[in-house]
């Protein structure tokens, strides 16, 4: 940092659409961690990138300045390869529960840092947090420890790392400028990096229930953070899916975790377990494992005996009964047919109301509270017959549920076309 | 204030190009002004209204709301019309100082809420204030009796008028986002509508000396004022006028007061006398006295005779000698020939250098430093012959004055060919 620069001369480039430079880049982002950049001025140039874009090394140079901004993990003594996978997220997907245990049980190491649920989209420590014992807080040598003996760990991320980003992301979120590309890709890629992983797998949703509503946007995501993690060494594939209907068959949090066991268990709903597989077979590749059907490892009981390990290591017992809600409430098929709709926001709302997430970051969550899908969409259902189950600690919470999913489904006479899953993957 | 909005809501609306209703523009105005609407999320707004613009009737409700957001005065009881200019603020540019009283001497009552200079641009109420005694500061009882009975009035903006408008200027200085013609519109007009007048004349200045670099630029900001003047019911015109060279022979405080003296006394620069003729025959038509000349006011003493009661009321003496720097340092021709260039912006920045201007709010300025123009663009120099005198307080602030005017004049051998300096009247 020898060069000064002034903030109102960088975002006023931006503004104008001239391509930063990376001194300018790096200067911004030290001085906005400094809070020698004030958050307005970051918040005015956030809305010039949103609408006026970034090239492909503008992006590189905000990651790697992020990224400089804060401490970086090192898992090169490990002696062995290191591969995560992160989800833009999405309405009852688990699936990094199953994932890293069955990643592992190949001899990779697979850290897997994540955080808690905001708003609708359920967080992956929530759900963790409801196995008895279990803590989310592990220290790095922990972490080293466990990826050596057990070869997964799923923890929280430690605000050392991007604290840069950190501080944009807090502004982006009143200040209307979330939907950025270049900001999202930085933010995600930032973290990612910063972690040291070797190799990283995305998976980029898209639909009603996501993020980017629209696929073309999903992959201008996803191509974005391709490209950024091969800039910056990493080897870095992307899925993009289809996110318009909950994945698998629950939504909250010990709920979740239940599925997650059947999956290990070599059973679960077959959504769930494609997107396991088609992802464990991408994180496996980039790290040259490329001979493997990582089916097998679910079959066989290998990740389920990873899973367990990795659970007692942080503290979880995981063999203790999950916890349940206290009161529940059904929902049935008012007519015979064939169950053509059923959509993932709405759905992943309900849940939220329900207890399994929180409005406001710090909020507690409920373990028990969430939705249970007796049918999914081609399913045919029989008048009468459980369509849905609500999960709540009070019963008070079901009107606004119910409210929520109100012409969320559908029963139908035909059934509807079929719906690919996985739609993309770009490499 | 009934209904409530989101202000991210707000800013998401604009940033993806949509118009904004009444209500919405209403609530983040005041929201703001109450501090509810975050700074950072203000700075998000401009920045998208820098780049995605705003209609008519939204930057008319933007005004409308900075005006509900403090105080109005009301000169309605005076029983005679009320007219005011408004500048973009040039170089050299101390027209209102003589016309005002120039206006006043045909029995229309001139409110003139000044500011002070802040960059290279001077401030009318620091050259006022190199008048022994006069002050800015006049409560709204003075101003009214003094409107009743002098006809004119210059004194500082009290802070009453659109305290939104402050607050969103002081950001915008920060965020790269002053140059939004919504924005420098709604700034402009908020407060004169405000003020309580009943026609408004706008001098809006193009060229490198001026805040629009580009007569297009400019051309858009004068007519969005002047609709929004007519959508207020103030009758409004605007003059678009050239700023590229210094605007008559001084540059400085006292230096300008002794300038419009010149000009109150029937003579002065031709420059500075055509735009003072022209702005007050706009500023009487506005308020239906098109029948007259106001030169001749000019050169029969009654504007001078409106001047000497005007600065008396306010506590100063018109018969008492003005300030002078210290130090003064001549420049010559070098060669005989004809002056083809004097550059307003570095001639403005020289005299600012040289202690007229400040850096920040609350600097002490100089009285008598500033710039003398011994000849001006067209001119026949001879060798020898003085070009400019620089004046000072300290001797020390010449070497970077004289640096800031390197290159910025030169001598030829045929004319430079005519300028316009009013270019157009938009009505």
């Amino acid at each position: 940092m020898t060069e000064a620069f002034d903030a109102v001369d960088i975002i006023i480039a931006k503004r104008d659409g001239h391509e930063l430079s990376t001194g300018q880049i790096d200067w911004l982002v030290d001085a906005f961690t400094r809070g020698y950049v004030a958050d307005e001025q970051m918040s005015a140039f956030a809305m010039a990138v949103l609408l006026n874009g970034m090239t492909r090394s503008e992006i590189r140079d905000l990651t790697l300045a992020m990224i400089d901004s804060g401490e970086r993990l090192d898992f090169s003594g490990l002696g062995k390869p290191t591969t995560d996978k992160h989800s833009t997220g999405g309405v009852g997907d688990k699936i990094t529960l199953p994932l890293a245990p069955l990643v592992a049980a190949y001899g990779v190491a697979v850290p897997q840092l994540s955080g808690r649920g905001l708003g609708h989209t359920g967080g992956t420590l929530d759900k963790l947090e409801s196995i008895r014992g279990w803590r989310a807080d592990v220290s790095p040598a922990e972490m080293i420890a466990q990826l050596r003996d057990v070869g997964a760990v799923i923890c929280a991320a430690g605000s050392g790392l991007a604290p840069a980003d950190k501080k944009l992301y807090a502004l982006r979120d009143t200040t209307g400028t979330v939907e950025a590309i270049p900001l999202i890709a930085s933010s995600i890629m930032s973290k990612k990096i910063a972690e040291g992983t070797s190799a990283l797998v995305l998976d980029v949703k898209f639909g009603e229930g996501a993020f980017m509503k629209d696929l073309e946007r999903a992959r201008e995501l996803a191509r974005t953070m391709v490209d950024l993690g091969r800039d910056a060494g990493v080897t870095t594939a992307a899925l993009l899916t289809d996110m318009s209907v909950p994945l698998g068959r629950t939504i909250g949090n010990a709920l979740e975790v239940r599925e997650s066991l059947e999956v290990l268990a070599g059973g679960g709903p077959s959504d769930v377990v494609e997107l396991t597989v088609a992802l464990a077979r991408e994180m496996l590749a980039a790290v040259g494992i490329a001979d493997v059907d990582p089916a097998e490892a679910l079959a066989d009981g290998r990740a389920m005996d990873v899973w367990r390990r990795m659970i007692s290591a942080q503290g979880g017992d995981p063999s203790a009964a999950l916890p349940t809600a206290s009161f529940s409430h059904t929902v049935t098929a008012a007519r015979s047919g064939i169950l053509t709709r059923q959509q993932a926001l709405p759905f992943g709302i309900a849940a939220w109301r329900l207890g399994a997430g929180r409005a406001r970051q710090g909020d507690a969550v409920s373990a028990g509270a969430g939705i249970e899908l007796h049918a999914k969409p081609g399913d045919e259902v029989v008048a009468g017959a459980p369509l849905f189950t609500l999960h709540a600690d009070e019963e008070a919470r079901f009107a606004r549920a119910l409210e929520s999913v109100e012409g969320a489904w559908e029963i139908g006479d035909t059934a509807p076309g079929e719906r690919r899953l996985i739609v993309e993957t770009i490499r």
